[in-house]
């Protein structure tokens, strides 16, 4: 079985996957890879933010001073790994990310950041006026004083990440099928993608 | 708050996580991230085969057709990340694999394989059998005719995978404390272990 199409053949499977499995709310974490400073692997659980408008390019939030960013800087490419744990699929899904943070010059993009903000509950906001992650502990009761008005935009920290999937491994552990999607450039910009069957 | 230890100070956690989690099936099921022969990163969900005798190196089975093994001969670093879904805890260990298919020539390593062999079910044997995974189907039924022997020893597509941790990052997202362990060797052999409580 194989297939050419514009559009991402792969993307229905992760709705379905995605609808099939919201009664947990651990359906929405995946772990992200990517390679670290150390040129080692780096691996951690992050929050699937949906999927950027009318497009198949997946949002997470993050930290700017999370030491993720620094591996991004050195190699732009991470795979996300997304096991459903009731449904029993898996995606593996690797692209380029692209870094937003507040500093960045393309208004369009700014204003995604500043709707990924809002789209995220306030407590989580509150998490990017914390110490720095991954840094020793100095004060017990860090940002307990810390307050934010809802109506104020993203802070500094507060960075957006945008994962453009090139890549898609699909398993599904109960049919057994495995699917390898897998896309090209096409002459007018757009990603035309291919599937097969592959052996799981 | 930090000390230094012989023995792995974060075992007893992942022991526990393991326990307090064991009425779900997937608390078994970690992923592992590489670097892939393309230099990016690669992710997929593996099954924990537990510790090697009086040990805290972490098993893994696989076949040793499967892309990993080509990833980790290029680079024999691996990072796990482990989210139990129950007690929101969250092990990220990396360290150095090594890898044990049927032509080691250390006959410990080979007893090793041959026990991992034994200890999985004459289901999880029998996909040692199929056909290379990854590759394009061509017979839509593959293996149906496949048999084993239960006394029968490992096949030469199985391989044991044994994770050596040298850095565990800890996560607790219900209390929202984060404890970085970090080994250095000693001079007898052994890991000195310290850790450090740091920002979540």
């Amino acid at each position: 079985m194989a297939g050419g199409t514009a559009s991402a053949p792969w993307k229905p499977l992760l709705l379905k996957a995605l609808d099939s499995n919201s009664h947990l709310k651990h359906s929405a974490f995946f772990q992200l890879a990517t390679i670290g400073s150390n040129g080692r692997p780096a691996n951690r659980t992050v929050v699937f933010r949906g999927f950027q408008e009318n497009c198949d390019k997946i949002q997470i939030n993050t930290d700017v001073r999370s030491s993720k960013i620094e591996d991004i800087k050195r190699c732009p490419f991470g795979e996300i790994c997304w096991y459903f744990t009731d449904s029993w699929e898996q995606f593996r899904i690797s692209g380029r990310i692209d870094i937003i943070n507040g500093s960045n010059s393309d208004p369009l993009k700014l204003q995604q950041r500043e709707k990924a903000w809002f789209a995220s509950s306030p407590k989580s906001r509150l998490q990017y006026l914390g110490p720095t992650p991954g840094l020793p502990v100095i004060n017990e009761n860090p940002g307990a004083e810390n307050q934010l008005d809802s109506s104020a935009g993203p802070v500094d920290a507060f960075c957006l990440l945008i994962l453009d999937p090139e890549q898609v491994d699909y398993l599904n552990l109960k049919s057994n099928e495995r699917l390898m999607f897998t896309s090209r450039p096409s002459a007018n910009g757009c990603k035309v993608w291919i599937f097969e069957k592959i052996n799981p």
